[in-house]
This record gives C-alpha cells, structure tokens and sequence, in this order.
C-alpha cells in the first residue's frame, strides 16, 4: 500500500525558513537532511543568511531574519536553546512562529529531538501543533535623560557587578513608587521564561511560561529578606545605578552595555511577543521534570 | 469657624459593620472609640456577632458575619492579619469591602495604624480610597471519588505530614498534566496575598497582591530541584497523597481536614473575591519594604 | 593454578555479624550469600537477632545487637541507610566498627553495591580498609529540671510541630548564651553525617563527615535571617519550647518524645563514636556527586 | 573618694597601636580622644603609619604595621569591619591582638562602641578581656606549575566572572580528589570569619568563628544540587578555572589577581592566625542577633 504523497497533503505553513547552530558538529548535514524532509513536505525553504554563511549552503535561497516578516511563514531552529534565543529576539514582533530541534539534549524551547522530527515536523507543518507564546522585555538605558541604548529580551535584562569591583547599589522603583534600594552582585528582570535560566540559579522560582508576570531575582542580596518578587504584567521597573564600579546591563547574556553611577534601566514587558509551536504531546511539566531531574516515580528511601 | 459637620459630608459607604480580634488587650476601648467615629461620619455601626459577644458590646446593632452582604456596605476590622483572614473567608464573594486597622504593629493586610485612624477612616468613607482586590483559593478533598470537604483560603491551602511521622509523598498534576511525585514536609498552594505569609518561610517568592498565579512552593522537598513554581490563574492543580501518616490539610491554618493515602485536594482560584480599601497614599513595596526591613536607604559597609 | 584459600589468609576480623534490612525483596537470599563469604573467608558468622527473627535464619548463630561489644569484631549490614542507621545507633561505643552494602540504591552511609562484595568485603576483612569515624549527638529532654528521657542520634535530633498546629516558638540558648527565639515549623541539630539527611531538604549546608561541628538547621523559619548555623563541636545547645501544641523531639527519625511547653532539649556532642569501614578506593565526594547528580564533566549550554 | 589614679592600675599591654578608618567622618577627633585615654591608662601610644599620614596626626610616635611584631603589644582599631580585615591581613601572625572600636554602627568584629570606650577599654588594658582567635587563609595561584600569586584572607577568597562574560566553569579537587565541575558565576571559599560576609549573601550557612572547617559557598550555581558544603580545617581545595573570561579570584575583597584558563588557585588553612579581644561581656551570639535582626523575643503574629 502506497503512504499519500507529503507533498500533497495539506499545509498550514508554505515558506519555511532554516537556522543552525554554526558551531554545533556535523550541524550542516542534519540541516541537510531537515531542509529535504521539509521540501518533501511541499514547502518553500529557506536558509536564513548567517547560517547559510557560516554552513557554506548554497542549494536554497538564503533570507535574512530581518526579513522574515511576510516572507516566511514558519522558522524550524536546529540547536539549543542559546541559538533558539538569538533568532528570536531578532524577530520577535513578525507574527513568524518557531519550532525548536534539538540534537541530543532536550533544551527548554527546543523540545523536538532529531530523531524524532520525520514524525513530528510533517504534523506541525499540516497544522497539528499546539501554540506557545512568549512575553518579552522591552529595556531602555537611560544616562542624563536620554536614552543611549533599547534592547528586548526573551530571558532576561540583567544588571550586575563586574569581577574587579565588590557590591553594587541599586535604586529600584516599580510603577514610580520605590521598592527598595538593594547592594548585591546585581539584579535580574526576568520573563516566566527565562525564569528556568539564570534566575533560577539565582534562586528564583519557576515561572510557568504563560503566567502573566515578571520576575525580580536579586543576586546574592546584601539583606537576607531580598527575596526573588512577581510582578503582575504591566509593571514598569526603573532601577538605578546608585554606586558601582563597572556595572553591566546585560539582554539575554547576548548583548550589553556598560553602566555608570546615576544610569536608569526602563523594563517593561515588550508589546511584541514570540510563538513556539510544539507538537501535540508537548507539556511544559514533563520539560521541567526532566531538566531539573524531578523523580517521576521516587523509590522509598 | 465652624468645620462642617461629618454627618453631612459626602459617603461612599452607610452602613459599617466592626470586627475585632477578641484576645487583644485593650480591644474594647478602641473598638468603642471606632464605632464612635464612624457614627459621627453619619454612618450607621453594627458590631460583628461574635465580637460583640466576646466583646459584651450592646450599644449597637448586631450582624452575624454571613448576613453582610446586602445589608453592610464596609467592614472595619480592628486587629491583625489574622483577624482580618478569618472575617474575609468568611464574607468572601458578598461584595462587602474591608477596611484594615492594626493596633501597633504593622500587617500586610491591616496597614492603617489604630493612631491615624481619625485621619483616614473619614476621607475612605468619603469614597477617597485606594480599591485592592485579591483572589481566593478554592480547594475541594476528594476521597474515593466523593467530595468530602470543600473550603476557601485566602492565603495558602497546605498539605502537611504530622509530627510523627517522617516525609509526605504527594502526586501533584496540573491542568490533567502530571508535574512529579513529591516527597517532603509538605506543599504550599498559595495566593499571591499568601506569598508573604507561610509560603515565605518556606522558601518561596513574594508575589505582588495582583498577580495573576498561584504559588506552588513546597516545604522541605527531598529533591533540591523541587523549587517554587508560579502558575497561571486558570490552573488546577491536583495533589494525591501516595504515601504518609497523619496528613492534613490545611485552609489558611484555621481549619483543616484529615486526610488519608488516595485522597486528593483540589485546589483552583475561586469565583469569588475580596477587596480591602487602602488610604491613597498606600503602597505595596512600602508595606513590604517595612515588615520585611529592605533597607530604605543603607549605609556603606 | 589454585588461588589461596580464602580460610588461610590473613584476617583483621574474626567474629563478624550480619545485619539485613527486613522488609527488602530477597534479601535473605543475599544474606546467605553474605555468610557464606565471610563464612570462606574463615570468619566465625553470627546473625543479629532481630534479623534471624524476621528472616527466619536458623544456620547461624544468633546475636543480640546489645551484646556485640566484645564479641563480634565487624558488623556487616545489607540493605539503605536506614537499617544502617538503626543498628549504629544500637551499637554506638561498642567499638565495633560497621560496613554498609547496598542492593542497587547507593547510600551515603551503605557505600558497597552488593554486586562488588566479592572484591571488596574479603579486602576489608583482611584489614585492607579506610576507616571513617562518624560523631553522635546524645539528647537529654528535661522537664520541670527532671531528665525524662534520653538518646542517641547518628543523623539528627528534631524538634517540630505537628501537622494540626501552626508554627512552633523555640528559645535556643548555646554553651549557656541566649542565641535567639525562634518561629518556625522546627529545629533540626544535625551531626554532619546527617546533614545530608533532613537538613540538606530544610536548606541546610553539606558538612563532610569529619568536620568538627553541630549543625543546626531551622525548618521554614519565620524571620528570613534565621539561618543554618554551624557550632563548634563542643556546644551544649538547649532547646525550650516556648509556645507549641502537639510538639514532637525525634531522634533520628526513629524514635521521638511528645513535648509540652516549658521542656527543654540539651543537644551536645556524645562520647560515642561509630566507625564505618570503607574500601581504599571511596571517596566521599564521589558519594556526594552519584547522590546529588552532581555533573561530573557538563556539557555546554 | 579619689579612684586610684588609671596610670598606676594593673596593664597587660604597654604598647598599644591606633589605627583608624581614613575616611570615616570626625575620625581625627576620636581617635585623638582614644589616644589620650590609653596614654592615661599608663601605655605608650603609636599610630599607625598609614593612619597617621591621612589624618595629619603628629603628636604620637609613628610605627608601620609591618613592624608591629615585637614592637607594639596590642592593636586598637576604630572604624568599621573593613578597617579591621584590611589591618588584621597585614599583622596575622605576628601574635599582637586587636580591639575593634565602632562609630556608630555595630560590626561582627568591631564589637565595641565608641561610646562605652571609657568603661571597657580600660578593662581589656588591664588583662580583663576574652580572647577571640580567628584562622585565616592562605591561597597560591598557580599559572603553568608556577605560583604567579599568594596571599592571606581573613574572610574569603573568591573566584568569580566579570560582568561582560557568562558562566565560568571551575574543577574543585579537595585533597586530591576530585569533588565537582561547576558552572556558576564563582565559588567563595571562606573562613568561619568570613561566613557573615559575602558567603551570607551567597546562600551560605552562619560558621561560629570557632568551627575548625572551611567553608565553600558557590554563587548562582547552574546545578541546583551544588549546595554550600562545609570541610575540615586541613583540607587542600585546589580551584581549575576550565572555563571563562576575565575570571578574578579576590583576596577579602581587597586585593585581586586575574586569571586564564588552566590558572589553579590552592587554598589551605594558613598557619597564621589573628587574636581579637572583647569585653568579658561579649556574645557571638548578641552580635549575631543584632547584627541579623533575629527577633530576642518574638511578639505573637
């Protein structure tokens, strides 16, 4: 018996945009062999240009993430969750959903092995997915009252201490009422999502991805009562630089700025959001039990 | 010249019923010297039925806790946090708003000191009032498929293990999705007004009051990566007891229920609400700030 | 060519009781096998009493754990740390040092899988071993200035409360000086070997076996500087229930005293000592890196 | 009644050494008022070189701290705790004992204020004091089998990340075996004197200043399971920075080096140590209590 033709079966996405770790190992040939299960599939691909570069792929056309926008319908992202990150902050807002295909280690927002995807991938691209949409901050570095520099984050806007110097203090008003002045190694703003990355090593708690909220996560806190706060969606968080030596702000580890005393830090959630779509069996609870190594079924002790 | 009269000013509430926590010392005076005040706003003052017995007040009209809603337009409660717990249990749903007064010592939710209270209470009765309205937890005991208890909690549904014996193992599912098998002193259900109550101790984070999530934070986990986990308002999270001796349950630690091994608590955000009227000059991260003792403004090291 | 007989070689222990966990799947299959080893080994085999009881082993001679002081040499135990736990506290200045096997779930304390005891056992047997002395905590619990009982701890001596009632408040002097009163759900002294135990879940420190100090950990403490602290290894620690119903001391988590207000605990370091008995090749950071799932070489992110 | 003159009163100290805070606001004047208050009591009285420079202080001889040994029979230092690491590094083993004095502002190890200097100073003179001996540590950094670098802490040294770069990944060996790789923003190794300082703020436990152990404290550890763990006093903790840029290892926060990847740096007990004197009235346990705002006696909720 003959299975149908993929190719003519029905699609919820038609261009669908590659990108790749560049310095993942043996990377460019599972990039390959994805790139033909998805034209097999009746789609238009794509490699987005600094992964055709960096791979040296010249057999589909290249697009650049900046044009994704109303040009491709779907992003299929192969690596961790760093490249999954990187990607999505760049289109963050251009309504392009992404699937994350990991190879070998489950990964938070890339939670499709590659073994699995010939099973997976043709479901999500017919339509059969369940959506996953993510808050981002919107953070705005503010000297003299002018705004030097604007960035958003999908884990974390992070303000903290160079190696040389000892604590930093920060002012940190929410809503324009003040909260607390804080000497610690820094403080992370973080989204439900970046709250399983370095928040939680920081001793924050979890946040689901979808709760509506932002999470304070003081590091190593000069006053024990500092406790990691949630704060509903729509708060603006300033924090000021009051004393520091070297202070940083940092946008998902990827970006940064150098801080000086009397800079402010504007956070807010972005209005722009990010969609992963995952394939029906997907559940954030059995992600986080086997990241975090929850026994499923504890033996008695 | 002559201040006009109280009795003629404008009023956003007729009305008033008072409650006081019996045990206090002094509690009668001051509650006398209330029921005073608020007559002399040209309100009408009932005395809660069981503070007016405990109390032996018979000056004024007498409304048991359960017939507010519809004949009491505010309720002034004159105690603790404790004192204010029990009352917005008990009138949770009704509609009727609570106004919070603390005799000396500062609480979450009675932050209008006993001293200023001539200042403030007359400007909320006016309707010059800050609204803060906060959720409830619902939380149903399933044995053998039988509902066997059923009540709310304004701060934390905790299932605990007894003294005697040694750790609890509890199978929590949320939303129809099994998170883990837990084994600890216990587990926390809470609010975000309960975020600084029980589940602080226990490790969690704060929670503003108007997040939209409910805290998960367990007490004393086996597994050090069982950390607090925030979810979204809409959850169901259901909590078995696989294996324990003498465990409870308990609703806001002022009543609980027995439970055996296959029982199941399930815990949701009620329908219902309860709004507090705060001065306008309230602010959460003051209140916090205070109990907690964040330094406003520390000096150097 | 013959290997030497075992019986000839040379013994560092002659008289050697075995110790087995009761309730554990085939384990009197395990402990037959275990004697007749020690039995090759040329070593006289005697099984504890409540084990033959329980196991129905009539092959040997049986010895009460009470009377191994001077008669036995080397206590053999199979099965978890918990067995192990029992029969130390049993036999604790008896002089009589411990090996500890396991049958699949490595222990910190059973450190020998049961699969290597034909390598390992006739090693240690033969005086090929690294000793590992372990210190025990004596508890004397007073009231009204009369001791009403008294007992030893390997692990930890616990005071808590029980499931119905709310926080405990404990005044805790140390070596005669008044430390704090304390709010809380407990208060664990831990010896370090136990402060892998319940005090590693109550957010305790890890104290390597052979650090000279008594560990004590509060369980969800109300104030948030309550602390683990660590004392010197000659403290006297008094512990006095101030405020509490239905107050529980255990000991070890074997056996336990109910408690009324005003009793007093007085914790200190005992005279006793335990020794456990290891192959040349342990590591007690290998042991806490296989218990904690400590990488061992991560990978990158 | 006359008192007997102060001049002819018992000492135990002849020579005695100020040293003060530079910067400290009305500095000078107190430590002028100190000078004739020990000059009284019968002692010679040296400044400290450093001291004597920045606060323009000529009317006593002058003596450098390195010439303390066999000089200068004890230490009176005013100003806060930094005041006192920074000189008790220079001086540890010359066996010359310190005084802390504060201005103000309680330290855990300048304990006596100002204010009651008249009263207790006299006494510890007089040989009425206790005795408070505190272990440092002594740290090689080794670059290539070669030590670039050694120095003495009294609190801590620390390995930590800049602000720019990410996690930086260490292998820890304690006496030769290896323990764990760990990624984290740094690891503190440090005193029991250094327990309330930084390793506080990292989630360590509080170490009495008697613990004979050393304390490792890692900062935002990926592996929530790399929890503090407390060593014996004559461990050899040797740190590996596998990984990482502009990674630093500090010296009590006060003197630095920065490091490569392969750069080891070996801590050890040193064999120095420094002698703080208290008033007889002294309680580690009082400072601790006021240092960490532990409630003396709790009032009910």
């Amino acid at each position: 018996m003959l299975s149908p033709s993929p190719n003519s079966s029905k699609k919820a996405f038609s261009r669908v945009a590659l990108v790749g770790k560049f310095q993942a190992d043996g990377i460019d040939e599972h990039l390959r062999e994805l790139a033909k299960l998805v034209s097999r599939l009746g789609c238009e691909v794509f490699i987005e240009a600094s992964t055709a570069t960096q791979l040296n792929i010249k057999d589909y056309p290249i697009k650049a993430a900046e044009d994704f926008a109303g040009a491709i319908d779907l992003v299929v992202v192969l690596g961790g969750d760093g490249t999954m990150l990187g990607i999505a902050r760049q289109i963050a807002g251009s309504q392009v959903p992404l699937v994350g295909i990991n190879m070998g280690r489950l990964g938070y927002m890339t939670d499709i092995p590659f073994q699995s995807v010939q099973d997976t991938l043709p479901k999500i691209i017919a339509g059969d997915y369940e959506a996953d949409t993510r808050t981002l901050l919107d953070a705005a570095v503010i000297r003299a009252n002018k705004e030097i520099n604007h960035a958003l984050a999908l884990n974390d806007v992070v303000v903290n201490r160079s190696g040389i110097s000892g604590m930093v203090e920060l002012a940190v008003h929410v809503n324009g009422s003040f909260m607390y002045n804080q000497r610690s190694d820094g403080l992370i703003v973080s989204t439900p999502t970046g709250s399983t990355a370095y928040a939680l090593s920081a001793g924050g708690p979890i946040l689901h991805p979808h709760v509506a909220g932002i999470l304070l996560a003081p590091i190593a806190p000069h006053s024990l009562s500092n406790r990691p706060i949630v704060l509903p969606q729509d708060s603006i968080t300033i924090i000021e630089v009051i004393n520091g030596l070297d202070v940083i702000v940092n946008f998902d580890m990827q970006s940064q700025t150098n801080l000086q005393s009397g800079d402010k830090i504007e956070v807010r959630q972005s209005k722009k959001t990010i969609t992963f779509l995952h394939p029906r069996s997907h559940s954030d609870y059995k992600t986080l039990r086997e990241k975090l190594h929850w026994n499923e079924y504890p033996s008695t002790f």
